[in-house]
């Protein structure tokens, strides 16, 4: 009878746990259906996970407030004095043994608690989810579509924004909040220890910024290429700083007894952690995509099979963060430089219908987990029972931030500028300064530790500055860039638009921002070779000559490239269809840009220097010697151009964030074609 | 300290549980770079399933016998006295509160094991992942690939094998099964209860069919279509009845002291929740299909993003698994009724790219769940603890599963005939004999709950039934079939195929082929539209009049099918497309089908009466009254027989279970013509 009771309990409780999930799932359906009146209305100030997170609010007050379950006395929970918390727990209930599971430590004050909120706690997921399970196919997604030019044009000014920006904000916001808990201890109002490793800690998880609402609405504007490139990497690039940086400031041990004071030792030893930490997940990332690439490059046949290829596409990336987190560094960090290998050499291998299938994978998973993550932030503010809502340390916070992002931008900027010929101008690092939304990463690193008091007064406040930066400032957006005057064809064409003069008024803006696009930039850029960073070039240069002909089946047969005395090896190295592709020499980036034939079909008479290039392609010297890396440098600078161009004509479209660019631009073309006939 | 100490043991059982997973990862990884050999070698006696066991096997040998971790005496697990088990503890440790949630029942033998299996426990999934991550994408995507004419075709049959046989079946086994255990009762070979309700169970789980490696095999090999149909369908829907068959045994409680007694009552509730719990499940699974078809239906414009409707489309049908467990119905059920409701429905109306997205998202998820599976069987084999192989009960139950199904098909086939025209010949009933495998439900349904002798002995005994049906008959399918002289012309045109003709003989034997299929079969059907069973017909009317047009944007408009009166009903309720595709009216399965012209195209001289349908096609009445549903369904048991040879041109291609047949086609047609000209 005793074996029954516990089946019906757990029967009960797989009941409880499939309604709460499809609480969730519900949520995601309609915070779908809205986003796709919001997308078919064209309205802009509320981007889908702004959107998740309100009918997120909305569902955690209806589970705080209106749902009161009975205390069911079955749950009572009984308390028994043991030395120690095993993993694994043996309870002896007259003769049978149970096994029990260790969750987690609960402080004190909760213990009475937990009666009473059986229900909210169970709507309450394990931290641990958002890491293991929902961040990695948003990083991933992330690197996987970093595949762009522009990024590694500006390469270094990301890196700088990136890395030393990053640790800068965190410092900044460090100290700035430990002026805050200092006052706030003077007058009385911590109800708890604060450290300064905790405010460390405050300044590394907010300085991960998620500009995903603000990039949704660049991408649908058009706004300038090297803006959009800029935001985006920073961020990227950013969330891996903040993460490797967060766990290294929690690693900080002085020795001693007082274990709060600082420590050179201690401090040089979670420098040390930070630099293992991320090259070790670097190389681990890096290495599982190169892995990844060499099988997708001796398999071919595998490309007949586009399910085996996107499953084993598929396996090996989790097998990244799988082995990054059993051999200790991070996985979320490994998951993103694994994206971005693949999406550099991996992509070039696959058969194309694979190339669109993992695309489309990819962009589901991250399009269900960000929202899934934004609707959860929204939910608990109201259901999560540990919220300490200080408000000077709040007001501190908003305060910290706003500094943290000045001292990393303006300075930066100001240092990168010296360098760049292409400067960043002034009302592109307003935008940069606007654009600095804190998102998932900075949620997730919050409530992954949520059982001090310090931790719970940073969780409340993240989520307070959370839900501040995605109304307020992505909702700004659009506000914002016609502030700023930042380029944006979009702007002029929509108001024509609205004046009545649709078509015709459209497609004279999309010839004259074809012209000033592509008319001063682009000459001027043809004869900027020199300009691109130094170590861009060296690393262009190794990459094209040496590993696009190992990893992909893009790029020149290596004899071309290596040195006479390697002929053997290179011949080795080389597959057939290098020497097949020689003439043809396709970019890995191809699939971005269009034939030079559309851009002539479309533009009838703006053929702006499109068959310089396209000469340039089909005059690469056919004999195996000569594949010069400066040239096809130059050549891929100006093919970047003409992405630009490109990503110009789709400015009037419905708006979509999610479509491939070439169906979209042929419906455009007889769209064009029909008009102009 | 003692926090710090927490902190590294979770910490440290996470990089154990990430380990544990990439093992998983890279055992199917393995598994697809063989497959990926062994379809590039045409290697067709072990299929993807039975290659997955081996690798599992392997790795369970040596993680049981060649690895030895030290027993880590942090772990050691402590036992209190407690008169109750909660779901959830809470452990007083020196002041700190540590919570903990219950895992399970541990037989009183197994406690001292517990130190010495810690990595081997690690890698034993909790046997709920099965049905509620793992067997869900398996089964939708069984239902979602059902739309088959000939489903439909035989769904009497069908429903005759799969309702009843699976009855049958179940108690034969069972009955069988109780006599073994008299018998090892009588010589003492039985070491613990064994109950008639246990051998009930047993023939419960093993009566659940899963021929995926014979269909595969199948597929390549262009069986018959029928027998496929018979085949998958039965299989398909007998999971459906052996889950609840299995929970409506479990669920027998006679009242009174001894519960191992008959009782007319009781089995009465368990036969009531049965048909409740089946009935309910299909209600919910059909529901929510129906629900997703109206949102599609009716949201349009949502067309235009097909990120959002393949979202869509995925939440709403994993709220159909999560819907039917919250409600104490069986997910596993629901989400196959709804897979066939949305293939039936809600795919008409989604965009091309969106149903090209979901049919790849299920079938990369189906994949990877199957193998998974599959590889886990080998593992478990190994590393499960508990096993209890016992011979007589082994020998017994291949008996007793032989016995079963042949009890299953040859009487059904004797009853069927008697009502079928198209007779279910003898060799097509030795075949589905001899496809009886069982797979991932009957593993899943066995592993659920292996706590006590009665059914570690039934997991046992179910493991090597697996594994003998999927290595033995699964290899054995293609000797099998030409064993019984089925009509697969891949086996004739194989063999020329090794003796070099290759090309000009398949062409010829294709060519034969075509005209041996559709020659006596193909008219022999067209005037056959009587043979259809009545429900069928019924069933098609009202299908094809009323819920396409109200569900999709195919089908006739409504007004044409709803008597006079309804007039403004149906006006309100037909969309305006209806009226557009009314002339071309377009049929819900015509993705399957291709274009008259590509028939005559590839075989010029065999133009046998696909002029007819073509003709047919167009000559439907265009005025909005007589869409005569009589002459829809002959044009579609006319339109099956094209299906038909379609499927026969697909013969002598390289192995492809998974693509969809129009680009092979194409392919096909390519090479063709470089042959012909």
């Amino acid at each position: 009878l005793d074996n029954i009771v516990t089946e019906k309990k757990a029967e009960e409780s797989h009941r409880q746990d499939s309604a709460d999930l499809l609480v969730f799932i519900l949520l995601l359906t309609l915070t779908i259906l809205t986003i796709w009146l919001f997308k078919h209305r064209r309205f802009r100030f509320l981007h889908e996970t702004g959107l998740a997170m309100i009918y997120g609010l909305l569902v955690g007050v209806v589970l705080r407030y209106a749902i009161h379950v009975p205390s069911d006395m079955n749950n009572v929970t009984l308390s028994c004095n043991v030395n120690a918390s095993p993993a694994t727990l043996l309870v002896n209930v007259s003769g049978k043994f149970y096994e029990y599971t260790l969750k987690g430590e609960i402080s004190a004050n909760d213990v009475d608690d937990i009666q009473d909120n059986e229900m909210l706690r169970k709507v309450t997921f394990d931290p641990e989810v958002f890491f293991n399970i929902l961040l990695p196919p948003i990083i991933f997604h992330a690197g996987y579509s970093l595949k762009q030019r522009h990024f590694f044009r500006n390469l270094g000014s990301i890196l700088a924004y990136a890395f030393v920006g990053t640790v800068v904000s965190c410092f900044i916001i460090g100290l700035f909040m430990y002026g805050c808990v200092m006052l706030m201890k003077q007058i009385g109002h911590m109800g708890g220890d604060f450290f300064f490793t905790d405010c460390l800690f405050f300044g590394a998880i907010v300085s991960a910024t998620d500009p995903v609402t603000v990039l949704a609405i660049f991408n649908e504007l058009q706004v300038d290429a090297d803006l959009y490139a800029l935001l985006f990497g920073e961020s990227v690039l950013n969330d891996a700083v903040a993460v490797v940086l967060s766990s290294s400031i929690v690693a900080y041990q002085p020795e001693g007894d007082n274990t709060h004071t600082f420590e050179a030792m201690a401090m040089l030893k979670s420098f040390g952690i930070f630099l293992g930490v991320f090259s070790g997940s670097f190389a681990l990332g890096v290495a599982t995509g190169v892995v990844t690439a060499l099988i997708s490059f001796n398999f071919t046949k595998l490309r007949d099979f586009p399910l085996l290829e996107t499953a084993l596409f598929f396996l090996m990336s989790w097998s990244t963060f799988l082995l990054a987190e059993a051999c200790g560094f991070t996985g979320v960090v490994a998951v993103l430089f694994c994206g971005m290998t693949q999406a550099h050499y991996t992509f070039n291998n696959l058969s194309p219908e694979s190339q669109d299938r993992t695309k489309q994978l990819f962009e589901l998973l991250n399009f269900l987990a960000e929202n899934f993550i934004f609707s959860y932030m929204g939910l608990t503010l109201f259901t999560f029972h540990n919220h300490v809502f200080n408000p000077i340390f709040i007001v501190g916070a908003f305060l910290a931030v706003f500094l943290g992002r000045a001292a990393n931008i303006y300075p930066l900027s100001f240092l990168l500028n010296l360098g760049r010929r292409n400067k960043i101008s002034s009302n592109f690092q307003h935008m940069m300064m606007f654009a600095g939304l804190r998102g998932a990463m900075t949620f997730a690193l919050s409530i992954r530790d949520t059982a001090t008091y310090a931790r719970q007064m940073m969780f409340s406040t993240t989520l307070l500055v959370v839900f501040f930066t995605v109304w307020i400032c992505g909702g700004g957006t659009t506000q914002m860039l016609s502030c700023q005057k930042i380029r944006s064809c979009f702007l002029v064409c929509c108001r024509l638009k609205y004046s009545g003069l649709f078509n015709a008024s459209c497609l004279m803006m999309d010839f004259l921002c074809v012209r000033l696009q592509i008319g001063p930039d682009g000459v001027e850029r043809r004869s900027t070779k020199h300009e691109s960073a130094w170590f861009f070039r060296i690393w262009y240069n190794f990459d094209h000559n040496y590993l696009k002909p190992i990893l992909t089946h893009s790029g020149p047969p290596l004899n071309a490239t290596l040195p006479a005395c390697c002929g053997p090896l290179a011949r080795c190295l080389t597959s057939p269809q290098a020497y097949e592709n020689e003439e043809q020499l396709k970019d890995s980036d191809s699939d971005l840009i269009l034939n030079d034939g559309d851009i002539t079909l479309s533009y009838g008479d703006v053929t702006v220097s499109t068959d310089a290039a396209g000469a340039h392609t089909s005059g690469t010297p056919v004999g195996g010697v000569a594949v010069n890396s400066d040239e096809a440098l130059d050549r891929e600078l100006a093919f970047g151009d003409h992405e630009l161009v490109i990503r110009g004509t789709r400015l009037v479209l419905p708006m979509d964030d999610s479509e491939p660019p070439l169906p979209l631009d042929s419906h455009r073309h007889r769209h064009k074609n029909e008009t102009m006939s």
